[in-house]
């Protein structure tokens, strides 16, 4: 049988699950493949920790450079994150023609243009299965389940970590530092958190994706990101009294005007199946111009379920390598139109700190009627005569640019306590 | 740019569906596969109707034998459904070498073992990602996603029309003949309606699907398979009641003992992700030993949906002619071992008619005592002295051969006025 020899960059969490997972189901993969993945380098500059799953020592290597250039390894798996190296060694194994599998949504939203454009000229490929929702095959059901189809929206929940604390908020009514320092201890948030719960690596994976789905690179900088930081526990019990969850989205949709491609806190209605997905599980849902509505769910994280996608990247890139077959490019054009986020139109929710007194509400509904902004329904929960108390304000739908407008106006009004928070609501109607 | 050349035989509602898909996203799916897919002959019976889609008259003809044998086409789709015709076309296609699309899964689950085996003999593939799931790219998901994974369980609501028909019965509370009369009325249920809500799709679908998870051939005869006829619309508000929605599910498990493989209607608990699918969707739960559970949703048949699933395959069966690349046969193994129905075990929902009189309760507790099965819970919500009512009894787990045994007796007690009505319960715990 013929053998595929693979070479590990990074042997951490997932790159140890991948070493596992090969143990585990190496047999199965080989019957199912009729090609066997062979481990011929593990280069990490951590050769001696624990990381309860055995490796040859023999195949170990500090050297990343030594196990890309290594003539028995055929695939490089880059697993070692961050972005300067990781961009580096992915180079090189460009550069001598071998195809690479990696899991990082950071540099590819940051020079995934450069790469594939490399992974082109080389004649060889770029595999990215594990850097978009973890064990869900979400890559491959855009790429090829979907490819009949010119996709007019991606709707994500592609954060665990956000997830996972939004999640305990409405259960538990905490509020958010409370739940991000229990997700600390448990595991679930790292001590610097900020990439996750302000959104950062959901917009990694929302450049991934949207560049995918339509052909051309997005750049970071088009992509609007505001993190979960600002939601209150109130927020979310409000909101489930109006039939709505509060879910951090990656928002990816194709206008006339465009790709617009957001990262927000959202109002997702109770009956949506998006707002059925718990915990530190991901889902996306994904719209074909052919084929209508598809959802997918699963683990978004963790050393298994990224393992799982890792080596499903592995058995394809073994495949063509074996039949000689190359992917058309992910990327068809240098670049594609972008619509600015001005211009994007949603319903909001708005949580104002407002004096109680009368005529204060008149003041807030001029400001936002001489912006076009009709409101839909006003809440107020408390009394607290000639006290700051919250107003909740949901609105008919308006361009971003008159939201921002109207609310700058509305944040110097005496009247009002602290600035105001504002949450997108999303219906799901094209 | 390299041209691929199709033979589409069956020009009815997916057929159509294609060569619409075709003439509105042909120019991307070049962009996306740097190959054309041309269409070179249509063929079907009928050649007059309007099917709302423009063909070239010229390319069609009545005769499928000479769309298979003209030497401009390259791939051959099967579309006409059915068994007989459809298998000689198939085999006519495969025999020439050439590959072949299909969405035909009564004839794969009848014989898709005979049909992949003279595939891989001619050296060529047999793509049926349109045979289960519609638009769902659920078997590239399986095949391919989870390549790495040991498949542990599927269960999928892979029938749109008894979904439909139960979310009907659930939000109108309606029986179930007078749901079926009017999704039969707005073209949700056939005429002759027995192939959807007596199970036989479901079961041919669970056939594809456990047949591609475990790489042998499952025949039809080791499904048991039951409709959702017996559901009235007090079973389903029962079962809300008490947490649980009903679904029709196929049920694919491996266990110690072999692989089972059952279709029939289930109580489901309200919080699992199953359990929100409502109307024609279908979705369906895999889960991997590497990745855990995956769930996959969308449109599950129709004109649009469907196609999007059969360009998908058109889409691969290009790439690989015109790479040489060879799929791995989806069929490892001439056989494998299945669990027998008996064995398998649930816990159970019965509706029992019941005479309404003192000690009555206790004869069948007794006969359940007797087979081993414990009771979890009563409910009478009628009291009709001297005649039957309704009791809804939920069980402990237990297998089926002790319900069979123990309602087998039941029944034939003086004081049980009908059949009793059985549910399995699944709380989908490994």
């Amino acid at each position: 049988m013929k053998e595929i020899g693979i070479g590990l960059l990074g042997f951490g969490t997932v790159g140890a699950g991948v070493v596992e997972g090969l143990q585990q189901n190496g047999k199965l993969l080989e019957e199912r493949l009729d090609l066997r993945l062979a481990l011929r380098r593990l280069a990490d500059l951590d050769l001696d920790s624990d990381r309860g799953v055995k490796a040859d020592r023999a195949l170990m290597t500090r050297d990343a450079g030594e196990a890309i250039r290594d003539p028995n390894v055929d695939i490089v798996v880059e697993l070692i994150g961050g972005v300067t190296k990781a961009k580096e060694f992915i180079r090189q194994a460009l550069e001598l023609g071998k195809p690479v599998v990696t899991a990082n949504k950071a540099l590819l939203a940051e020079a995934g243009a450069e790469l594939h454009r490399l992974a082109a000229e080389k004649k060889t490929a770029l595999y990215f299965e594990a850097s978009v929702g973890g064990g869900i095959p979400i890559i491959k059901a855009v790429r090829e389940g979907l490819v009949a189809n010119r996709i007019t929206s991606v709707y994500g929940i592609l954060n665990g970590t956000c997830n996972y604390i939004l999640t305990r908020m409405e259960e538990e009514k905490l509020p958010f530092e409370q739940v991000l320092k229990a997700a600390q201890q448990a595991g679930y948030a790292e001590a610097e958190p900020s990439l996750d719960v302000d959104g950062h690596d959901t917009a990694h994976k929302a450049v991934v994706l949207a560049s995918l789905a339509h052909g051309f690179p997005v750049p970071m900088s088009a992509v609007h990101v505001e993190g979960i930081r600002n939601i209150s526990a109130g927020d979310i019990s409000y909101a489930a009294e109006m039939g709505y969850r509060i879910k951090l989205l990656a928002v990816i949709k194709q206008g006339g005007n465009g790709v617009e491609a957001r990262v927000h806190p959202t109002l997702v209605p109770h009956a949506h199946p998006l707002a059925a997905v718990s915990g530190v599980f991901n889902a996306v849902l994904v719209s074909g111009d052919i084929v209508g509505d598809t959802l997918y769910y699963g683990r978004g994280a963790g050393r298994r379920a990224t393992a799982s996608a890792v080596l499903a990247d592995l058995a394809d890139a073994a495949r063509d390598l074996s039949s000689g077959a190359r992917r058309p490019p992910v990327l068809r054009r240098e670049s594609g139109k972008l619509r600015p986020i001005g211009e994007i139109v949603t319903r909001c929710y708005l949580r104002l700190s407002l004096l109680d007194k009368p005529g204060v509400l008149a003041l807030v509904a001029q400001a936002l009627g001489r912006k076009g902004i009709s409101i839909a329904s006003v809440m107020q929960k408390e009394t607290r005569v000639g006290q700051h108390v919250p107003v909740l304000v949901v609105t008919h739908s308006a361009p971003e640019s008159a939201f921002r407008a109207a609310l700058a106006e509305i944040d110097r009004l005496e009247v009002v306590g602290a600035p105001t928070v504002r949450i997108r609501i999303e219906d799901f109607q094209e």
